[in-house]
């Protein structure tokens, strides 16, 4: 048993919040005794959120599951696709270009979609998402950008619906706290995707200090195992808050896939060691921890360019990181993740994956009986 | 109680191994129920040391104490101070000179000792560290870069004595373990002083599983509360290694001291947050956790040079450190010291931070009970 104050408040068996890209880790999560927690930032038209939504529906058995949308506390440049790319500059375009030719990355197919750049980070987007994802029965709104808009927060709790935020800094969670947020993600350096400076096991105890019980607190950066959760909930945070660890989940189903059955992203992260990630702002604009490809060897390169600022950067190699995911080469995939990535070594169905934090925190616990004499 | 099975091996009440440059906070830990190990590369004369060692032999009531050395595997660069100071570029003394100009740092006084440089990392004077430690009644020898060479293994080990060794990854932890090493500390990145790149939640746990028993793991890397050593125990680890927290020890008599009692690093350590740290070749060439200063922000400067390597860059600014670290100014100290910093609030007995440790352990190890449902 894992039981603290969350699971009583989200009707969940363990205090296991789990963001995904995937459908169906989210609705597999939740069946399975977690919180399964959909990541909205690739549905650039809401009406294929509605979609995903329905089917999340159709197929959680009722169980509870949330949304994460990526919505920035100030409103960043707006405009349609067109106006945005008449920001970018040529020389960037020159250096991606010259990178994918370099790397021998294939052209997209002809008759392919073309992915026009992450757009669900304009707010004008986000907000879509808000407002498809609450006419379904969600139970948690998370912005992975800190603290939304006011209106947003006031919209969502006006549902009756929690709003999460993710914080790197404890004064960052005191704001999202004051700004109306009611549950806050402590999500330490070693966390994939947007990530602070501050490790996981200073980071989670100080937040929970600073918050002083005026929000639980949900330990992200580096948990993969029962005993990372074990740490976790000894540190003081009220739950964990996973992402990395599921992308090798066997229910994972998104990206191009190779002849084995895996996609060539999850080839990548299978290999890939804990020293295999880089922290840098190529991917979004802003420090963002990534598997360490080809990829981010060249925007190491002394002849890279800076990165661009958020959105303008995700724009420029948007279609790069899909002619590389959509190849069959794990050397040149763009992909966030945590440094757990080396503890990601086979592709587990959920419920396994699941279980295993279950029994590995009970084991850990009992540990710690054992020392403590008990 | 807190008792893993090196409380029984080196004759110690809780498994809490605290390195430290002073003795006076060496000895009380050791007298408060842990293994106080004292760092010798603050020594560049081996007489010193034997001194210090003659003290610590009187002042620890027969409880055990270890030495700690600074000893690369690979023989750097040797030979006289004389010799080493004609390989520092004139250009990286002018920038050293302008900084301290520019950040108004007193000349030291005239009748002052000059320090030359920590000399404590070239091989002959470690080994003279060895030599003179090995006549004193110690428990444990550790080298802060990893395996020490093999025949000082074997002449640590003919004392009778265990040798630990720092690994910042999997893969160093196993190769100090073949060398003969029979303690590994686990060093993660929230680290004080030279640090790799893993978080402690991510490389703790995959150093123990890498070892698979084969020999105990220290937990080192933003441990400063019970709750933190309850983390590290539940993880795997066997014990812990802290350093920074103990730098603001009540015991701690090193350094200039200003008008209210502390000393000057002291006052910088008490104000700075966890964000107040950055990890630079600054120090010693190799990258180390230091507090974050003026004099680190003009290293990060566009005019900055590149720090020189091991050990050309610490006989660069040795000089500049003592001058920022004698004056009054705590803005423009040098200081290794990890992310732990933000909850060095308060100057504290040795024998109340050991307490805390201990009570905290207990009482996160009984929350997970609770949360588990015994």
């Amino acid at each position: 048993m894992i039981r603290t104050e969350l699971c009583d408040r989200f009707g969940i068996e363990y205090p296991i919040f789990v963001f995904t890209p995937s459908e169906k880790v989210a609705a597999a999560v939740s069946k399975a005794g977690g919180l399964g927690v959909l990541g909205c930032v690739r549905f650039n038209d809401a009406d294929d959120l509605e979609q995903v939504l329905c089917w999340m529906d159709e197929n959680t058995d009722g169980k509870p599951y949330g949304v994460d949308v990526v919505m920035p506390a100030k409103v960043p440049q707006e405009g349609t696709a067109v106006d945005i790319n008449k920001l970018i500059p040529q020389s960037h375009r020159d250096f991606v270009d010259k990178t994918l030719a370099d790397l021998g990355v294939p052209p997209l197919p002809e008759d392919g979609d073309r992915n026009e750049g992450v757009l669900g980070w304009l707010h004008s987007v986000a907000r879509s998402h808000v407002e498809v994802a609450l006419k379904h029965p969600i139970k948690l709104i998370a912005n992975a950008l800190g603290s939304p808009p006011k209106d947003v927060i006031d919209q969502v709790h006006a549902a009756g619906v929690p709003v999460a935020a993710l914080a790197g800094s404890a004064k960052h969670a005191q704001r999202h706290v004051d700004n109306g947020v009611d549950i806050v993600v402590a999500q330490g350096h070693e966390a994939g995707g947007h990530t602070g400076e501050i490790g996981s096991m200073v980071l989670w105890p100080e937040i929970v200090d600073a918050l002083g019980g005026k929000a639980p607190v949900l330990a992200a950066g580096g948990i993969g195992t029962g005993r990372q959760l074990a740490a976790a909930l000894a540190l003081g945070a009220s739950g964990v808050w996973m992402g990395s660890a599921f992308l090798t989940a066997a229910e994972y189903d998104l990206g191009h896939r190779r002849p084995g059955g895996t996609s060539t992203i999850q080839e990548g992260l299978l290999r890939a060691t804990s020293a295999d990630t880089v922290r840098r702002r190529i991917y979004t604009g802003k420090p963002a921890r990534l598997l360490k490809t080809k990829w981010t060897d060249a925007w190491d390169a002394p002849d890279a360019p800076e990165p661009l600022p958020m959105p303008l950067q995700n724009i420029l190699v948007s279609e790069a990181h899909q002619r590389m995911n959509e190849s069959d080469n794990p050397d040149t995939v763009a992909m966030p993740v945590g440094q757990i990535v080396g503890r990601m070594n086979e592709i587990r169905p959920v419920a396994d994956i699941i279980a295993e934090l279950v029994s590995g925190f009970e084991e850990a616990s009992r540990r710690l009986d054992d020392i403590r004499g008990n």
